[in-house]
């Protein structure tokens, strides 16, 4: 049996996002961050780094090897927001930075941040990030194309996907390795469906089974590289590190670099659904399991140790050490993304969503300006001063290593296409965002239009425009942290029990022009326990409204948030604030917490201390650390 | 005003442990631990190295630096034990190795690890520890004088000494340095006292107030090394990680390598105590306070983090990266040990306590042949693997740089001299272990008998003979982890209150051989809570029944001990199990647990899990980890 993609994503291009939580991260996207970025890119001599032939000690520092990566992000992100948002001055910059990057292309088509000499190129993959570097190019050229209609970036980067097609792959004389970064395989899928050059596919392909096979191409390339004196980092030395401990179908947990584990599992859903390849789906399946249902945080976030960015074992979920990069929770939702069009389960949409209003736009702060890499459960400041792993207190400026600011702004440009999807006779409503998106369902042009105040409330109101009354399905997704929706087709409330599949209700009729549905999704304030087995979680509760998962802030509820201990029988109430924090409902309750003045210079006591009552108030997790800096915690002490 | 040393401890000589407790642990460190240690370091090459002129890479490995300190303790331990339990194999082993010792001794007195040619001596004190190695040395050397009467090991060390008060001082033309480790401080106080030569002493307080002078000297010498390319490991190149940030009487807060911080506290502290410098004290005393109050685990251990093995910030106590390591465990006995003589406040005996029986013993294994060097308070054995900072699952051999097992070792063999101490008319005890002592009060022989089963019971029998009716004071120490202790002498009750100075009950009158004292220390199971501000131990408690802090393993309880909640309704029993882990008290009850079962393949979920009702059994903390390999927690959820 083979694999069928079930559904397409209505292109971002179709999609407009008009609602407020939405509109106003993509303002700061297009008239902050990418600018930000743009300028800080110049200075750092990211824009032109790889126009050299070779690095030369003395033009200064070598050029950063994700370079080319991070640029070929910024591309893709300003070329979304040109479509949607169009903005003269982004669309002169993003010309002059292709512009910039095909001059560093050689004749061959070779593009590198930091290029080899012929005889050293793709000699040391496990490292340099050189297919790395293609990928994201790739994938700015192929949004680039697709949003102005231009095709300089996308033909040069076909040139360069050729050249690696002519030079990887399992025929004879070719190098059958991969790259020690995985990106190039999910990009090659992009270009084929650009260009439908089925090749790319194909190469994609080989770059997914052939890793991890045996005898280990990385071993074979350590040595050969040895022996002709090609440096070598030995940073992070272990195959587990970049999936290349065995061939992925073997593979049956979520392990290594997440950004890299994440990347390839996309790459490999994305040559599931188009070769319709069931046993690397089933793969897919296994690692997506193993990712989300023992590996994950709640916040969206996973990649629990700063060692190695990397996944640890099965419920190791460490707070105050958590990683949880956001390149790796954006890396979630893309393979959630990948995963819900091929099976249609709202599995995939619910964690899609989790990282998205979480461990994703926590990244970024609300003036699009600072950010974090590492997205922490638990912060107390005085411990992210070099006492333990990696843990920083508030967001860092734009740095060398710069993977997660374009890659967030990537996102949050993009947002629109991960709201609808549609197949032959279907209309899926993955994300409830207000606005609009034209799309082609049972052959008819169809409108389909959301008011809402999501996702501070649950209600939801759709309409469908089809140009001629049609016959298709609409399905919408009914959230997993939602308990009692209801659901309503033109003031008729309709049963869910009757008419959900794999958590979307499903409703097929003939559409005519101004069917009004409207959707409830009751947002109570939820208590979240965490499984047993979460030793660090035990005793605790997250609050979670909605998609919405919270935080105390010391500047609201004091310092020692630790010992705050929210009683169960507390009220928890819900409260819109529209200046506070760009416009956020808060939550506010009554806890408990022990007085330290007793305690005055004892240490350990078998006394009990007496608690007193408190107000505590609990902010979006995403949007922490935008005020003064201080203390933070998602896990609540509860019972 | 000048300080005035209140009391001297009985001397180990003189001190007879017959309880089962220590004897069992005595008998294991004379017979298991001592010979082991003795064939490994001859393995090792350990007792020979530093008769080489010179490391020459063609012998072999480098002899590790901290060698003859290593030996040093071995010694002083073989020493301890063949004064209260003579053994001729020992003594005769212990013999070699001084003899081994002294022939790597240098024609002008100078002895080191991995002996320096004479230009580079002294020139990176910072990093080399050759004062540490001549402190040990001379602890060990001592010990050795003191049990056996032969003088060969001494004589040489103070040519040693001899040599290091020619070479340093403040003096024009001598070095102006102190070493990267402290130790030789202590260590000269120690050769003051036995020896009489007052210039040891005043070495040792050189070297106390020099340390962390400006300039400072570890600067310039670092500077002095680069010019003259003496090798440099850069390790650990911080002015606090080796106390030598500033001055010690302008430091607030115990900071940097625990050890290094404790060793060079207890050397202040013998300095202050031999020169009356009152404000020397006063700066013991504040270290002391940062050290007990907010920097110290529940099990009597210091240091919170692998990173340096070093101290962090106050009420920093991870429990799962918890370095605590047993040197520094047992350096704060050694501290306490110091304060207690100048002071006689049952704080420092209280802390000394619960460092013995808790963070110290648990460094070595019943059998005596395996060591924790890091006292974890969590356990989670797969967290071992390398996920996070230096957790160990289970004790380790000795290994190269083995500098616990033999300071455990000589911890041990003189835990006698940590019982009693005299002033001219009074006699402290400070610790309740069943045996005698002979000691001088007021003029008079008096030798002091204590029956009990203590750790187990806190029922003390204790009798005076003086060879004459004696008017003294006989000072018994309410430990401070008891309420409502009951006191009786020849069968009367004696008001607790009225007496008690200091945390001891001070019982001044005429003495009479055959007077009878009973002291009851009831042991309650006791809940105990950290401070709010430990944000690790919130809505947790220890449990600790006299001086012993208990744990519970995976082994009598199952996995996934962080779920076990402990609720305060839950009566707690005690019962001694002679068979178990060489008799222990455990401790028995009622808890809660979360059902797994109900979770099947979720992570999160808003509905309360089912608890059920379970039988917890603790046992103590000291003797974790000599059973099966498991899960470990010392503080458990409660309310």
């Amino acid at each position: 049996m083979k694999v069928e993609r079930k559904l397409s994503p209505v292109c971002w291009k179709n999609v407009k996002v008009v609602d407020h939580f939405w509109t106003l991260r993509r303002e700061t996207n297009r008239t902050a961050t990418l600018p930000h970025e743009y300028e800080l890119n110049k200075k750092s001599g990211v824009i032109t780094a790889y126009q050299w032939d070779w690095w030369d000690p003395a033009r200064g520092k070598a050029p950063w090897r994700i370079w080319v990566g991070d640029i070929g992000k910024w591309v893709e992100a300003v070329s979304y927001t040109l479509a949607t948002d169009p903005d003269p001055t982004l669309a002169d910059l993003a010309a002059s930075v292709v512009r910039e990057v095909l001059k560093g292309q050689k004749e061959d088509g070779y593009l590198y941040s930091n290029p080899l000499p012929r005889q050293w190129r793709w000699t040391n993959l496990q490292e340099y990030h050189e297919l790395y570097d293609v990928g994201h190019a790739i994938e700015g050229a192929v949004a680039y194309y697709e949003a102005t209609g231009r095709r300089d970036f996308l033909d040069a980067m076909c040139r360069c996907a050729d050249l690696l097609d002519a030079n990887f792959g399992p025929e004879e004389g070719k190098i059958r390795g991969y790259d020690g970064h995985p990106e190039i395989e999910l990009a090659l899928v992009k270009l084929y469906r650009a260009t439908g050059n089925k090749r790319y596919l194909n190469l994609a392909k080989f770059y997914v089974d052939e890793r991890g096979r045996e005898p280990n191409y990385f071993a074979r390339e350590k040595e050969e590289a040895k022996k002709r004196g090609i440096p070598l980092m030995g940073w992070m030395d272990t195959y587990e590190y970049v999936q290349a401990h065995k061939p992925l179908r073997e593979q049956q947990d979520a392990v290594g670099h997440a950004v890299r584990a994440l990347y390839l599992y996309s790459g490999a859903a994305d040559v599931a659904a188009e070769t319709g390849d069931t046993e690397l789906l089933a793969t897919c399946r296994r690692l997506w399991r193993s990712l989300t249902r023992r590996r994950m945080y709640v916040i969206g976030g996973v990649g629990s140790t700063a060692r190695g960015e990397a996944f640890t074992f099965d419920y190791d979920l460490p707070n105050e050490t958590a990683y949880a990069e956001t390149c790796a929770n954006i890396a979630l939702v893309f393979f959630a993304h990948r995963m819900l069009q091929i099976e249609a389960d709202s599995e995939y949409a619910d964690v899609m969503e989790r990282a998205l209003y979480n461990g994703v736009l926590s990244g970024v702060s609300l003036d699009g300006k600072r950010f974090f890499y590492a997205n922490h459960l638990t912060v107390y400041p005085q411990a992210a001063k070099g006492a333990h792993d990696h843990v920083a207190a508030s967001r860092q400026d734009w740095f060398g290593c710069a993977c997660c600011p374009p890659n967030i702004a990537r996102l949050i440009a993009s947002i629109g296409q991960y709201v609808y999807s549609t197949s032959k006779d279907e209309l899926y409503v993955h994300l409830y965002v207000g606005g609009s998106a034209e799309c082609s369902v049972a052959g008819e042009k169809v409108v389909i239009r959301q008011e809402t105040q999501y996702p501070w409330d649950g209600l939801v109101k759709l309409t469908v425009e089809p140009e001629a009354p049609s016959r298709f399905a609409l399905a919408l997704r009914i959230p997993g942290w939602c308990r009692g929706a209801k659901l309503e087709v033109n003031g008729k409330a309709v049963g869910l029990r009757g008419v959900t599949r794999k958590g979307y209700a499903v409703l097929r009729r003939v559409w005519e022009r101004g069917d009004r549905i409207e959707l409830v999704l009751p947002m109570p304030v939820e208590r979240i326990e965490a499984h047993p087995a979460v030793r660090m979680d035990c005793g605790k509760v997250a609050l979670q409204r909605g998609p919405i998962v919270y935080c105390l802030e010391e500047l609201d509820n004091g310092p020692h948030l630790a010992d705050i201990f929210l009683p169960r029988s507390s009220k928890l109430t819900a409260e819109y604030r529209p200046k506070l924090l760009g416009g956020v409902v808060v939550i506010r309750g009554k806890a408990k917490r022990r007085e330290t003045t007793g305690w005055r210079d004892r240490l350990y006591s078998p006394e009990r201390t007496k608690t007193r009552t408190v107000d505590i108030l609990a902010v979006p997790y995403c949007v922490w650390a935008n005020r003064k800096p201080g203390e933070m915690i998602v896990w609540i002490r509860g019972d």
